[in-house]
């Protein structure tokens, strides 16, 4: 029986500044990438956070981005990698904290926004980043982009890595996806995404911009909480992917 | 044989911004209360002072503060209580992720500046943090002062409760220390100061402003890591301690 | 014929995160009171609703709060009073520059949140306002609540003071707005507010939640922007005014 | 009678840190660059830093930078352009409302740190940041490197232009500054520094690392502050430069 995760960023909101919606799009996932407080989220938003990933039985797992509320952590830095290692460490810890008050533990750690894209063509930011979990915790499960330097920093310190595919995003022929200046980049589809979802897990290929059909092995399915679709995207292919037989996990369930 | 802790506050550099003396200061005391990158310090700061405690033997504690690095963390903000008990958690969870890095373990909490001195008097605030400290992990030892609000919450939650007393600042009758605004408020002999410590540990009194002897018992002396002299006042007082036959302990060490 | 201003709290959305509704609002009122980057807004954000002040005939003012924006100026916090004056003087300088890249002038200075309930009540803290928007410019206008210590202050300092009544709140018998404590402390009906408006122009009259009739001297009118009925509520209440033969100006155009 | 200008970064504390030396280094330079609170400084900063300057017969100048006070403004960041020049325009505002507050004027504006770097190469960070400046106020004199995209940016918007010329450190046969990665790329020697200056002033030369002379024509030279030696290579060159006969002047005397 094939299995895979379901995964989102959320708990994005900031003191008196709303983003997404986080009670809908909860009950749709199975691990949450819950914000740190430098990028977006706050302690009390974190707190809350686990809260209600709990309540869903949702996995909990930290979302580190730069030190940059005011950009949202989507713009690049150039930071010293040894003080990036740090920075993740500090924000995986800081969820560290609030999940125990929870009674509960972080188990897996997604880089959030312009961190997430330095780290994939960057090795030594990478490494850093890869430092950095390890040092917190060696047994979290680190999620990213397959064939990435982030992937390869994660394999080469020994961490269990859960490679992510998107379910509502266009794919290119050489594995990457479909850059945003193109019109069909984003798919709105809810059927669309939701059979891309089942084709990635069940078929393990994607089908590309072009027709090809490419060789995968996905662990985790993004679901890109801030979009106006979310919940509908989000639940059709929670539903494909059942009714296709597949077995929807926590990251520390699939087995890693 | 009696026996003392000797803590002081440190690692509260921000960023390419130096204060305190930090490596002058570590080997002089056994406990750190390290800055966790809100009211001051940041994550790279927070690695080089947790080596730099482990250099020396000394043990390492989480100093939250309000979020005001503009402020040092020394100006009230009248926040939620809720709001409080998170911002404590993340702080002594993000000083636990940089420990974790190194090996060990995050073993009390202080709070720092205007978050301490509303604790004292304001019994929610107080609450609030005692609930975030234990939260986070009940085995965590609360240093603060005596009959304040902090003390009575640690007590309401069971935490184990450090007293501490404090060399180099003159006492009232009251049992408070006496305001700055009074030209004898600080010790700035060293003599002086090393005498008060050896008091309250061996004889365990006070000396006041006025002559009056108050019966204390402190757990843990404060030395004021960033006061000019705070090397030599501290110098002497270690070594008027050892002196007197008083043994030197981490906090986890004390038996509290 | 009877003259008053409408102004509104307005540019409190912060990098990626919305707040209010900006374009709705903005052609309601004379006179916006622009976040300035520290409590609400940021550089862009002020940019944008400088324009949309502009395009809709309306005169642009400072909105300074406190250095915190995770707690959206709403969190009083213990600063020096010379802090205050020089953090004041920061934010409205600003807005000035950007105001000046549209080629117009900021014309009134409104305090934001905690900082405006503690000016209310504080002498000091009013006063440490009054001399930083009179260090910038002593030609602005300044806007706050009667009686208060800002209103003296202002006058104090040779300052122009505009005094301020709220549209959609109930007042009590000894002038001050009903606590939102009390049910009935918000006009959410927008035939009330605009009933309100038209007695404190008009009539120069505010009639208290007992029904007492308290003379009151309005010269603008604050219309809460962040209210999900702030639309409906302002238009009533414009309409209203236009009705009852009220001329709708800018706070420059007082003539105060 | 050749003329020159010294400039300094200056105003580089930040709350109850400090940074440089300012009494000692006021004295010896003509036009301060102020930060302005984004990459360093606070609104309390700058009012001290603009009461010294104008004490010393010093104009004022704006520095701004990224925001990011926990790196200092050293770390590139990958913004919007559009975003550069609001931030830009709103820090020189900023330092515009502190020194109205002392019956002043911003004279000038000079890029800090990362911002600097990346307006030298970048040709749309410069044109945002020349945009930003002229929008506030076109009669600003603008600092910044010969033959950069900075000087282009300022041209190209008819803003006037000071080249400025490093008194401490090694050139190369290009005429850029040769690479810190070089043991000889700082001047320690202030009769090595202070020669370097009036070469460049009075012959219109510099001397690089090989020996080749080349052309140069420097309207400001920059003292580093926050050297250790910033005080005896600013006084040396000061004393070197009238000895041969150059007046020292402020950016507004410069007839730019």
């Amino acid at each position: 029986m094939p299995v895979v995760n379901i995964n989102a960023d959320i708990g994005e909101s900031f003191g008196t500044w709303h983003k997404g919606n986080d009670p809908a799009v909860m009950p749709l996932i199975n691990s949450a990438n819950i914000a740190c407080g430098m990028s977006a989220g706050d302690p009390t938003v974190m707190h809350e956070t686990v809260a209600l990933a709990l309540k869903h039985g949702v996995s909990v797992g930290a979302h580190p981005g730069y030190n940059d509320i005011w950009g949202f952590g989507r713009r690049a830095m150039k930071m010293n990698p040894r003080d990036i290692e740090y920075l993740v460490a500090y924000q995986i810890g800081a969820l560290m904290g609030i999940a125990a008050m929870h009674g509960t533990k972080v188990t897996h750690v997604k880089p959030h926004g312009a961190l997430h894209n330095v780290g994939i063509v960057d090795a030594d930011v990478a490494d850093a980043m890869a430092r950095g979990v390890k040092g917190v915790d060696p047994s979290l499960i680190y999620v990213g982009l397959a064939h990435s330097h982030i992937e390869k920093a994660a394999h080469r310190h020994g961490l269990r890595f859960a490679v992510e595919g998107y379910i509502d995003r266009m794919y290119d022929d050489d594995g990457n996806i479909t850059s945003r200046f193109n019109a069909d980049a984003v798919h709105k589809d809810p059927a669309r995404a939701a059979a891309q979802a089942v084709a990635m897990v069940v078929d393990k290929v994607i089908v590309t911009r072009s027709g090809k059909r490419i060789p995968v092995e996905v662990h985790s399915l993004c679901l890109h909480a801030d979009e106006p679709t979310a919940e509908i995207v989000g639940r059709a292919t929670r539903e494909a992917l059942i009714a296709a037989g597949v077995e929807l996990k926590t990251l520390p369930e699939m087995g890693l």
